[in-house]
């Protein structure tokens, strides 16, 4: 129903998610599957402090392939080498920093530099974030528009955030869809309506004489709401119940 | 630095986020971590497994309050009362369905319809989601862009995208600057120019009588970069090092 163009896949594909010493090995496994949903599966962890892990695989539920396929590195040099561009994510307010965007902006930025080559997106240690040293070594600063108040996202929430703005970056920005029936024709529509106003005379809801805005109101609703030819049917069939019951009630009277 | 504007604020305040029979206590703290980040901080909990819980107060981190104030209700009808509108979250396609839009789109829609009252957005438990009868208490399906082949986006990582776009939508979208220093003016740019083009032909780096590009190309840099002041005064030391090490290799020669 819905499939990723072969442009997107490339495109996802060469953005490298880089977390740098991630303490706690679930949030390793969380920031997994946060990217593979998003079609991010380049991971590359610098000194985790624990890495494989049993909490890792749990928590990448169905994306411990993006665990199986990790690269672990010594430094963030390592993991950035060959990049054509480095993004690190960060909160943190500095005093001494390039230039710094919202994530949707990074992200398009990101994306676009997928023509150049491999693009890092890189996410600091849980507490503290990238240090100054280490956001230094990322050409851009990316922040992702938070509460003032409470500012903490999770690592992988943030990593969450950012894989689904670079997703939409990509262009993947298709939804599910429910599947459309058969839509009214346009005679459909307008035998509706007139069978609709006798019927509403009949039950003396509609005066012929004072007729208001009535009809152009209902109308105005079904149209907006895209009417099916079978909607059209069972419409027509309540009409037709009310017009019995007001022939009974005449011929009773 | 940054502050939200009263107006993003309370409409904000307006959303009710809405977990329906959450099974691990775990998901519904993460959920009240991501709420609160992006400035939400209505909860209503609809039949949860297991609440109060430690491991909600634990997930939650520094957003407790959100716990301490949350709703539990018995049912879906009850959290959606008196809400001008309410938003269901499904990633899952089925045959049968309202209009259903990209969460972007209906974040937009759900801060418009703040103006009328508050806006449910309703979350489904973890294994399946929202049923088809809860989605069809919901005018408005919204879903989030994902990897079709791995949609499986944990609910906390849901509640924070789902978050996260209502608050850009509110217009909350600042993020944090580094300070800018005072910059340099026309007068202290040209004269940096001036030098190192000086500069530039003593070294012979730069032939006058065929200069080609070289000084437009110094200048596009340096205009890109937007010159600081203080590193006009860093460049013009450089240069002035260079002039000094041309002028003693000129007298030993």
């Amino acid at each position: 129903m819905m499939n990723d163009t072969a442009h997107c896949t490339r495109v996802l594909a060469r953005l490298r998610v880089v977390l740098v010493h991630t303490t706690h090995p679930g949030n390793i496994g969380a920031a997994a599957r946060a990217m593979l949903t998003m079609g991010l599966e380049q991971l590359v962890l610098v000194r985790p402090a624990h890495f494989p892990h049993p909490d890792a695989v749990a928590l990448a539920a169905g994306a411990a392939r993006v665990l199986d396929t990790a690269r672990v590195v010594a430094t963030l040099a390592e993991a950035l080498a060959g990049c054509a561009l480095a993004v690190g994510l960060s909160g943190r307010p500095r005093a001494f920093a390039g230039r710094v965007v919202p994530v949707r902006a990074a992200m398009r930025e990101a994306v676009a530099a997928t023509t150049h080559g491999e693009v890092a997106l890189v996410f600091g240690t849980e507490m503290s974030g990238l240090s100054n040293a280490e956001l230094a070594q990322c050409a851009l600063a990316a922040a992702i528009p938070a509460n003032p108040a409470y500012a903490s996202l999770n690592l992988a929430a943030a990593v969450q955030v950012a894989a689904y703005e670079a997703r939409l970056a990509a262009g993947a920005d298709a939804v599910w869809q429910a599947p459309r029936f058969p839509g009214a024709s346009h005679d459909e529509i307008d035998g509706l309506h007139a069978h609709a106003e006798r019927t509403l005379a009949a039950l003396r809801f509609l005066d012929p004489a004072r007729p208001r805005r009535l009809m152009p109101r209902l109308r105005r609703l079904f149209a907006r709401a895209g009417l099916e030819h079978e909607e059209v049917n069972i419409l027509r069939g309540i009409l037709a119940r009310i017009d019995e019951l007001v022939a009974r009630v005449g011929r009773e009277r």
